[in-house]
């Protein structure tokens, strides 16, 4: 059985080590994967992109765990969810619901079995006390059942859905990766609607850049659209940082449109459909 | 058997995946677990801290090697420390005591067998040639007395120990983790000493911060003290870096005292004990 | 056996999370080993580097898969590259040859067996799609003749040789470490050429700084220079960043000569041969 983790802990302290410690003392077998610690510090959202963009190429036989957790020590409720490809843990923030939804789900229940965790159970770091033994003890072999009752949901996460008008879709910009490449939320199946020839993607107010097929159809240093390793459209500049030189970020506006769509733009409008 | 990795060698270069290629080469079946390797280059006592923070979470088959080494090729001994929890295995500098104390100790040896060492042995690289070898071979079952001889002691770590007077405990910050929270040198023991109701904290010479239960029971934005989950008072801002935003990093004193307290120091010290 | 990963997708996002998810599940049984993935973004070079300075501590049964793919999606062949000391998986552009000829190269194959292949194919993300099922077909005990066809050559890697003069060798930096320590184009080897006694190391166009044993051999905060753990000659500040505190980077020349040498020379280069 393979446990992934997933944090916002970063690898300077002994947070993540720490977590693997209480795993493995429980389940020493369990194949542990790193899907990365390096998202931003209480970013939800990124986190949630991160783990579903991650999760389908992991066997179903695979319990996720991510903690991205502002909330932790309230309210919140701490969760499993079971899916047709796989177990998720982790906190009910939103945090598991877009990998939740692209894997199936099948079943949301609350962890509350007090005497798995560890104890004196902290009120600042769950993934230690709560969510690794519970992943722990899923990898032994108990059952989802025996970890706390069902919940009829789990927090949604409002993520930007991508506008389609006639001729061009209008996203954003949902991450920045660690090559300064801008994905978007502007999926391949999105862009089909529009279809693909003669069409350029333009980032914020000003820079317009063709829509190719890999990066190395452009000259180096030139900016270039791709669908990506997301399967999303994916703003790049080759062997640069697009998010430097366009001067971009998480939330910037993006649009996909047709060449004919540009003319007719640019001629004031006319004519728009 | 599970071997553990914390240094400072950073994850730029190959330094830490090359530690592990010698010890899986002698020891193929072993676990391999990273602590961290982001500790600051040549900071004995935060390897030393964060070490000890770590080791309570893995079982006693556990080989903890820690490698932060400003003396490398010195005369520095090279250590085996066997406890009641675990075994560690590092250079004698200081960066094993703390844990070693914590573990409950039981020899200290030093590592002079050195045919088991990576020939040709360099003069600035020992995690690679003499600490994972050594750590490798007790992971097959080497006796910790076939590596070389009993000493009578290891190098002390001076840490900063907190001061209580009446109704009040002068510690300072003893770490700055990922999210900019300040991890105190002042322990939940401690700190029951005087009472945790009606608590106040105050980092540096202006802030003064709320002991609270948790980081939610503040507002967003707001500072806040917490006991952490290193079972210390720590010092944070929710959702935000405390280190940041209240300008403090190692070394910034911290005063834990009780509301009474405050109220007598506000005026003018009259009454004070 | 083992696989090792080596790319430059860094840590924030979950690129090699995703490699390691579609090796697990193609061959759960693998060790995963990180060598490093903080190579600088599209840097063949350092990427080579640090590869060939890693592959000799692992055993011989190793499959080290390197992903520095600038050209990913464009012609470069994707290529497994069998030697006497292990495996090599990455694309042609120069990344796998030092190591393939310091590891004794036998075979080169280009990787051209599609069903194999994460689908659909994408041109951005060969790692995942080809380099990583491929990795784990060989790990499986697949044959890389079974991978594709065999090829004459592969890409060299053009890496700076130093220059042996009379009692001098001209080399220069080519890798700043994490602890700012500069590893130089100079070998113990080439060292051995001229003798290493009474030689001096001048750095850039000013800092001379004596050849030692260990970087304990000189008082904290002074520079020095060792043959370090590449076993090539390295310049360090004791304690401290000789990248920072020399001024130096990639490509700084870097001097070695001979006391003698360095007195002749001030001699206005009288009798220099």
């Amino acid at each position: 059985v393979i446990i992934t983790l997933l944090s916002d802990f970063g690898t300077r302290d002994a947070y993540v080590g720490i977590m693997k410690g209480v795993i493995l003392k429980i389940a020493p077998a369990v194949r542990l994967v790193d899907l990365t610690h390096g998202v931003p510090p209480q970013d939800v959202v990124t986190g949630a992109l991160l783990l579903r963009s991650a999760v389908r190429y992991f066997s179903s036989e695979t319990i996720h765990v991510a903690v991205v957790d502002p909330g932790v020590g309230s309210a919140r409720d701490p969760l499993v969810v079971v899916t047709e490809s796989g177990i998720l843990v982790g906190p009910d923030n939103g945090l598991l619901h877009p990998a939740a939804s692209a894997m199936g789900r099948r079943e949301v229940r609350r962890i509350e079995r007090e005497e798995l965790f560890v104890q004196p159970l902290s009120r600042t770091f769950h993934g230690r006390d709560v969510f690794a033994p519970a992943a722990a003890h899923l990898a032994l072999g108990m059952g989802p059942e025996d970890l706390g009752p069902l919940l009829a949901e789990l927090q949604p996460l409002e993520l930007p859905e991508p506008r389609v008008g006639a001729g061009e879709v209008a996203g954003e910009v949902i991450h920045v990766d660690h090559f300064g490449n801008l994905v978007t939320s502007i999926s391949s199946a999105v862009l089909a609607e529009i279809g693909t020839s003669e069409t350029v993607v333009v980032v914020g107010t000003g820079h317009e850049v063709p829509l190719v097929g890999s990066y190395a159809d452009v000259a180096p240093g030139a900016p270039l659209a791709v669908v990506g390793s997301w399967d999303q459209v994916e703003v790049a500049v080759r062997n640069g940082s697009a998010a430097r030189e366009l001067d971009a970020g998480v939330g910037t506006p993006v649009l996909v449109r047709t060449r004919g769509k540009v003319m007719r733009s640019q001629d004031e409008e006319i004519g728009r459909d």
